[in-house]
């Protein structure tokens, strides 16, 4: 199977059966998200992988009303960091130096430029870009989870407050941006299953500059 | 192969060799961008497909010195919505109950909530909304291009005015958001291809909540 044929595969399903998504399929998935690029390389957020049904049963009054967290398991969290601070940029550069057996001499110049940019752009700028990054990861997630025919719905509609504070991923310098209930579709009860999957058509999505 | 062998083979190119890549693989990877999830389906960005040398050389300029961009081909730029409207999110939800046959009642009540929130969210939140979901299209494309070993180097640091000039996005309603420029690497002078993939460890990159 191709990645195409994963893409088509894949809905973001409205009701899971309940069925847990083995520790391995999960580790697969996680591991996706991980290897994901970001700008600069810097992975600007975490990944919560929540098993913890008493947490999930919280979380689950936080998406106004949507079903899919009651019968996921887990739920992954992305949660992006709240702004880029110099303490935070500096942990990169020098772990991936030394993991490159190089000198921090040679990213310095980049490493400044990089921190005059991101410590001028202002927290707000700065979160909506780790977001971004964020986005990359859950979307190999999601495409790792379509190759194992696991099923997965983004979320984005939800109490971003409530979700932050049940977490306590504030006090972290996260904040959540999207969620990922992983599990298996419920074929009897999703009424999104059998819908026309829509997109719009090539001639109006792609603009071809030859 | 799996994605995660894809994900390990991929790497962000520095050089590229010149053999443009062919039009059914750029068709395949448009597919791919074209496939991939939205929020709320509305799909908020174009992709540009870019062929044409003189505006390739055109837009090299504004990468800062970057060199991936004087040999690709094509080169795709994402272009995100600048705002959401009442006309864009009307027209989806048209073209979505349109080709499931449903009458437009059916998702009145959805659409009304949306519309309530992104019109008081405001441009510069919508924006970037819409850019996250530009940033999982390109994830798509990224590994569809990976799929079929075919490089490519996302890019977020450029001259986004010149960028939008050139390309006279701002009058379609649009702002580059991401450069995507697809090629083959040049063995023999990217600095970068041999120097090990940095990641965070998966102990610091995942917090799992049993």
């Amino acid at each position: 199977m191709s990645l195409l044929d994963d893409l088509h595969w894949r809905y973001a399903a409205k009701h899971l059966n309940g069925t847990p998504v083995p520790q391995a399929d999960v580790d697969y998935i996680v591991e996706a998200a991980r290897m994901a690029p970001s700008s600069s390389g810097l992975q600007p957020f975490q990944v919560l992988v929540i098993r913890n049904a008493d947490l999930i049963a919280q979380l689950s009054h936080c998406v106004y009303g949507n079903q899919q967290l009651q019968n996921c398991s887990p739920l992954l969290v992305f949660a992006a960091w709240d702004d880029y601070t110099e303490e935070r940029v500096n942990e990169f550069f020098s772990r991936q130096n030394a993991e490159r057996n190089l000198p921090d001499s040679v990213t310095d110049a980049y490493r400044t430029r990089l921190l005059e940019h991101v410590l001028h752009a202002g927290e707000t700028e700065n979160h909506h870009h780790a977001a971004k990054q964020a986005f990359l990861s859950a979307m190999c997630a999601m495409m790792a989870a379509a190759e194992r025919r696991i099923d997965c719905t983004p979320m984005e509609g939800f109490e971003a407050d409530k979700v932050d504070a049940i977490l306590n991923l504030r006090a972290q310098g996260l904040r959540s941006t999207l969620l990922l209930p992983l599990g298996y579709r419920d074929e009897h009860n999703d009424w999104l299953l059998h819908m026309k999957k829509v997109r719009r058509s090539d001639d109006t999505f792609a603009i071809r500059l030859d």
